[in-house]
């Protein structure tokens, strides 16, 4: 199946996003921030969690289950940790407050640890754990997400795809950002193998009843998705165990909804009754290299690591170990420089917008065969 | 195939393992210690972690390899972080030191990070991380480890099991203790297949040319094993990812050895030549809950969560959801009222250092046919 998709230079895609968010209410600054973060998901490459997901953010404001005006505020407080309310906020724009209080504590203490209750979706969690890294510092981001994930023997929806990042400075080389959700699969992948008419591996997704499937459409179908490790036999209690770290860190410590009353981020959806706490929760960190070595130690013995593990022997020549952020710096080079690619799907999603919230139209692109 | 074991007192076992401390050289507190770790991964049913690796700390020390008196000290330090030099001693000890200085930080600043270099073997993580939790903190806890386990698109060993463990306090239930290793199966699991003749599940290792492979016994032919998700398609990078992250704050940050460089446990194989670090190395830590909401609320909430998560609805009545920490907890309550067990080759085993080392035997017990 041909699939027609655009082009849209960086900055065209950013002045529109930043549009949308000032017109549903963000201040300058928020809005800028915001788009940032989406952005830099679809100059890395994360395409679901890029503009893609911008029409839904303005669906959750106009359920009003978004607040494009936050105040956002420490409740709680030690020296080096701290808790915030998000206000309802988005997560763009709250995880980044957020990260910066654990910075400013991590400068003075040498780390700063920060829950955060209230909160919406925060796009990816390499963009928060990357703030640290510029301060030279370990950066470290998590959120929990709306419950598609079954726990080991179980078929029920209790999790969402969990995602934690760390992400650590390096010298020559560019940061080691492991960025992953704690599912085996992102929701991400079964939508564009829905949408390319492929089945989907054995071992992501499982049937209402807890069977085995490769539909790519079985969430649709009361199916829910595997925690990383796939079965039993193959670790998917690791992968629990990952995501209900995720779920108790972002949520249960910060005092907002875990498990299945974590809000959904599909506004059709509404949030399970008798919630647990506020919002959605995520939880950041950071701590400061020069509190265990100094900087140019660490950063010395990051580019050997990096070295020796490009170089470890591959079972293909054609295919070398790939270092975690690799690929999404090497799409984020590629889409600076030749422009963000979007499905048709989404373009004309952005397109509506723009009618719907009156503001100005991106000029169109012509179409490219794919 | 029948199997002989034995079921031993846990005190008898407790005094034994002491007098092996004693007979190398440790001085009485760390004699007790380093027994209490071995011991308690016996009684949590980690069989692989406990006794069974008692030979193997003896013949480190008569390869000179670790120092039976170690003098720990803080090498680089801030209010929340620190780097200890293991002085070449038993990981058993030198980890629950980390772990005092780890918690002492957060008392006084609400979280406390120390790395450690030049350390060994530090047995199970969740001993560790289970310290923390006593002091109503959260607990973490990890290890570099023997390169064992090839990355993505690898057939090189460049990583150890390396695991990982977060442990949570919780109120009317005991805590979540997520212990995992970061590749799709212990290499323990492996040694069980090998005793009993069974193959292993594809997934969990490969051949010498990275082939799958579902002999128990491949490690011996040069094959190695597989990060979690086992293989790209299921989310291997990801389990590379987390074994990483464990490899760089273990390793990379105290100054220890990464990677391939990483100190082999069996003392046959020597370490790499040209280190580039330290020994072994760890990385714990602790939170105070209060630090960011109050205790009682943090832990009645950690009971909902998990009542909730025991209740998910179950594909297979007879086997509902597992709470992380919940088998662990059950072997040792099991086991504290009718002892443990242990297989005659490990009984032969320690019945055979207790003449080498000129200390008392344990008392024979009856054999038990299983």
């Amino acid at each position: 199946m041909e699939k027609i998709f655009y082009k849209i230079e960086e900055n065209t895609l950013r002045q529109y996003t930043k549009r949308v968010f000032l017109a549903i209410g963000c201040n300058e600054i928020h809005a800028s921030l915001a788009t940032d973060v989406l952005i830099k998901a679809d100059l890395r490459g994360i395409d679901s969690h890029g503009v893609a997901r911008l029409s839904g953010y303005v669906r959750l404001w106009q359920k009003d289950r978004l607040n494009p005006k936050p105040v956002m505020k420490v409740i709680h407080e030690s020296p080096t940790t701290a808790t915030i309310d998000g206000d309802k906020g988005l997560g763009l724009v709250v995880a980044p407050f957020a990260m910066q209080i654990a910075i400013e504590k991590a400068e003075k203490y040498g780390s700063g640890w920060v829950a955060v209750q209230n909160s919406n979706h925060f796009g990816i969690a390499g963009y928060h754990a990357l703030l640290a890294v510029e301060h030279d510092m370990i950066g470290y981001a998590m959120t929990n997400a709306s419950p598609l994930v079954a726990p080991t023997f179980s078929k029920e929806r209790m999790l969402g795809t969990n995602p934690l990042c760390y992400a650590f400075p390096a010298g020559e080389y560019p940061p080691v950002v492991v960025d992953m959700a704690t599912s085996a699969a992102a929701n991400g992948k079964l939508e564009i193998a829905q949408r390319k008419g492929y089945n989907i591996p054995r071992g992501w997704a499982q049937t209402a009843n807890g069977e085995p499937s490769s539909e790519s459409n079985i969430l649709k179908n009361g199916g829910s998705l595997l925690p990383l490790g796939s079965d039993r036999d193959h670790g998917s209690h690791k992968g629990f165990g990952l995501s209900a770290t995720v779920d108790i860190l972002s949520a249960v410590l910060s005092g907002a909804n875990y498990g299945p009353w974590a809000p959904p981020f599909v506004s059709y959806l509404d949030p399970a009754p008798h919630p647990v706490g506020e919002g959605l929760g995520h939880f950041v960190g950071a701590m400061r290299v020069d509190g265990f070595r100094p900087v140019n130690d660490f950063k010395k013995n990051m580019d050997i690591w990096i070295t020796r593990f490009k170089e470890a022997a591959p079972i293909d020549d054609a295919q070398p170990v790939i270092i975690p952020g690799e690929p999404e710096l090497a799409a984020e080079e590629e889409r600076k420089k030749n422009g963000i690619p979007l499905i048709e799907d989404v373009w004309n999603d952005l397109y509506a917008l723009a009618d719907q919230l009156k503001i100005d139209h991106m000029p169109s692109p012509s179409p490219l065969h794919h």
